[in-house]
């Protein structure tokens, strides 16, 4: 039992005033949590109630369904980011050591787990496996903001699970969604949490999704349609809008232009066209070898990397970046200019993108300057493959998909479900023997994320009105609130909150008896700090030989003592 | 229920050689623990559950007593270690962050609980307070060492106590020394457990100890009078053997010497005198002014710093180190031959260890190259104070302490109380108002850490045999292991696991059928992991129509299905 007359982390009067975040300024009132500096939070006493019942859910959950809870280091070893390439990612912090020596503070685990399943996982039997924790996290954010939603220091719930292939997985994957969903449902949640694909639906792999929580502030923008199937707007596809696709078709042909018509807005002017007729051309470079992404697109839309991220990734072991000035000197062509290559050695995979097929007798450049070409046709290009590689903007509402059918929602991100295929199971080696006892070194891998102080920040925001936080029964940090007004009746409080406990429930019991410790603090905070049950006692109830229960959401009532 | 036919965790054959460590060996061994790194240890799903047994019997004594559990960030800012001056601790990690902002990974927490209390401790109604957290902590030691003993991340709870003054504290204290007893006893450590002083009890402060489990590979030394009053060998205080008290008190002269004997064997050999007899001198220069410690003790002891630390923290607000060449220079001395100084405007206190008192006729240097005193005693010497700064040593045995009634003992420490004095309450202006509504400035502190991860390094070493680990029913992984040795049994041995998990009790089912999953190994994992309780279904038992029960050191009986 909570006694209040003995607990210093009193609710302030007012909300402090915090910039981005209506929710973090209550729970700065509440005593719920301070900052220690941006980007990372103390938690008192109250707000690690929340925390450590909300772990609880969720860990029965992964518990019922068979993964195994672990505990990874925070401290890693350089050579674990080495091996996976990534210890120069500047949002990992890098601790030094005594002499040369660095570690890291892990962001996320792929790099323990791997090499720890690499001692364990022998045959296909062992297979698949799901082990999870849920730990602090650290990210070098530049700028951490939005309370508890983006922090530099968070916890996680981090599970990864491993598998001989997808069709295993497939079979897997079906049992973390009903966990996740559970876990939701469990902290009522679930009504407003969809399940969102993480990678625009007409992409080939289905294997990753977003966890969304419908929420007023939410950063994300969650597309559903007509059968509840749900995306995040920004990795959205869409089918192109028709423009004049019932043109003739005309013949290619070369015109001269003049040098200064180096973007789109003053060839748009030159040509006396609108910006969807001219082809819009962007070259990347693969980070470690001399190839190159050349992706095609409508003049008046922009490339999604992350799509095009996912399109691409099945080819190349590798990421990409904007092709520099040198970069385009190697393949001969000019910035501005930016045509298919005349001639290389150079390894270049050219991209369409579907918002191509829309439109006839596009003007493009010709590679060099001051030339142009117009009445481009798809059948003038050496077409390697279509893809859907561009940002959805606000505007496609015209497009000829039914945009009024559907729907669109501000959500929250609550966790993920993510497939790291053999990115980090390829550099550590790991490998099992198979049915035949050959041995395969290919073992699929998925994570599975639920940002735990994050999704406590999302809690806050969905349940609080303006001065309550309405916890779940699930969660709230106590399930009754006793409010003494009399320190004569101290005693049967105390009496009555032991009752309470042995019969499994946690109590507060409000026994301040300052001159400030009115009824209306005590209340206040009652409601502050979300809890279902309030009991009241003081003198007017004693009369009646009993106290006063309230039930949220429903009438007070008098129980007899 | 843990099956283990889908638990890739597999223990292996034999124990793999550790130097420094026997029960590390037994955990590599047992599949509980793996290295990331030399002092950084994953800890898999077996270990994982000793953990959070061993950390649920520690926070239900810590709440019982109405301490209140919080989490504390471990990401701390710079300014926070600069308020305290412990910025530059060479075993605390800097974590660099963008441009040239710095953090620090906590070694401990004192500099985020002392600004957090700062903000909710109003009144002298607030005190005494005591809040907590379990979590991990970093150092970045030079050589980790020792298992789970010393490492570079480890877990620990951490506690701060707040008061108005000392005696506040004493009854408080009585309290949480039997919140940590009761921790030990429920840990079944409770016999083997003591509270041992730590600041070698002829120091006044009686508020800092160590709780020390004896233990054969201890790293410390317990000593127990006849009242078993225990203490720390390394602190401990002896009165110091009369050595030649009962010679006449000679009068002191200057004697010549050789610029040769520079230290105490070269100087016995000279004056043909033991070593008990010369004076030796320590200087000492405080961190952050120009003043001097200026230590006395006789000639065959040593001093130990910690005892003298103990002893002069009261007086200065700041720490020491060996003065340098040009430090004893610039009060006039020399090395070698450093006596009193003859004059200086620099402040030197003197401080003599009582070992002085037992001793007539000293030889001591003269402050000047090949010059010497002979016949000094303690009335020549302008006393200030004695104190117990020496070094036990091996042949105190000849101490006149009744040293043949004391017990030795190893031990290994798993507990502390810290007097933290106002050292933290201070720099950041912690302050309550009193009853009369006064401000006052100086809050005590306690600090009071159990290791968690280090006590279970103990608890493995303590409870472990050549094969065994006899985990007591609190902290042990699972509380029933069941050995299926028979595939078409496996159907009534998951009934019966979900029974008993239904009254309670955790369950691994072995239902492992490959061709080496033998009862030998099934049984040799059952010990392994320490499980209390063995049931074996088998044809045999089933003969019986039942199953054979095997409790830790009973007989094992045959219960009918």
């Amino acid at each position: 039992m909570l006694q209040l007359s003995n607990f210093p982390f009193n609710t302030l009067k007012s909300a402090p005033k915090v910039s981005d975040n209506r929710s973090t300024s209550l729970l700065l009132q509440g005593g719920y949590i301070r900052q220690a500096m941006a980007g990372a939070y103390e938690f008192l006493p109250i707000w690690f109630r929340v925390l450590r019942n909300i772990e609880q859910v969720i860990r029965e959950e992964m518990d019922n369904a068979g993964y195994h809870e672990m505990l990874m280091t925070i401290l890693t070893p350089r050579e674990y980011w080495e091996t996976t390439g990534r210890w120069d990612i500047p949002e990992y912090f890098k601790v030094p050591g005594h002499g040369t020596t660095e570690y890291r503070i892990a962001p996320t685990n792929e790099e323990n787990v791997t090499p720890i399943l690499w001692e364990f996982i022998q045959s296909y039997k062992d297979l698949p496996c799901c082990v999870y924790h849920i730990q602090k996290k650290f990210r070098n954010e530049k700028r951490a903001k939005s309370g508890l939603l983006r922090g530099r220091e968070f916890i996680m719930k981090d599970a990864y699970s491993f598998h001989t292939d997808i069709k295993d997985f497939e079979v897997f994957y079906e049992d973390i969604k009903d966990v996740y969903m559970r876990v939701f449902t469990r902290l009522w949640l679930g009504d407003d949490t969809v399940i969102a694909d993480a990678d625009g639906g007409a992409i080939s792999d289905k294997n990753s999704h977003e966890f969304q929580t419908f929420l007023e502030v939410g950063e994300d923008i969650i597309v559903q349609d007509s059968s509840w199937y749900s995306y995040n707007l920004e990795l959205a596809s869409w089918i192109p809008d028709d423009k004049n696709v019932w043109e003739e078709t005309q013949k290619m042909q070369y015109i001269d232009s003049v040098p200064e018509i180096v973007n789109m807005e003053k060839m748009t002017k030159y040509f006396k066209s609108p910006d969807w007729q001219m082809l819009k051309t962007v070259i990347y470079k693969l980070e470690n070898s001399d190839a190159y992404i050349w992706v095609v697109l409508r003049g008046d839309l922009d490339i999604n990397e992350i799509k095009l991220w996912k399109f691409v990734r099945w080819k190349y072991d590798d990421t990409f970046v904007l092709a520099s000035e040198e970069d385009l000197e190697k393949i001969w062509t000019v910035r501005g200019f930016i045509s298919p290559l005349k001639d290389s050695h150079l390894k270049v995979d050219f991209y369409w993108d579907n918002s191509l097929k829309t439109v006839k007798n596009f003007f493009w450049w010709a590679n060099a300057l001051a030339k142009s070409t117009k009445n481009v046709n798809i059948s003038d290009l050496n077409i390697i493959e279509f893809g859907d590689f561009n940002e959805p903007k606000a505007w496609f509402t015209s497009c000829n998909v039914e945009w009024e059918k559907l729907t669109f929602r501000k959500a929250s991100e609550v966790g993920n479900i993510f497939h790291l295929w053999t990115k980090y199971s390829k550099p550590f080696g790991l490998s099992y023997l198979d049915e035949n006892n050959k041995m395969v070194q290919d073992v699929e891998m998925w994570c599975y994320g639920i940002g735990v102080s994050r999704l406590m920040g999302v809690m806050a925001e969905y349940f609080m009105t303006d001065s309550w936080i309405m916890w779940p029964e699930t969660v709230a940090p106590y399930s009754y609130y006793i409010i003494v007004m009399w320190e004569d009746t101290i005693k049967q409080a105390k009496d009555l909150a032991s009752e309470l406990e042995k019969s499994g429930e946690s109590v507060i019991l409000d026994d301040r008896m300052g001159r400030k410790d009115g009824f209306g603090q005590k209340a206040g905070d009652c409601e502050l700090w979300g809890i279902p049950n309030r009991i009241v006692i003081s003198p007017k109830t004693l009369e009646l030989w009993g106290y006063e229960l309230t039930k949220r959401g429903q009438e007070s009532e008098i129980i007899k003592l």
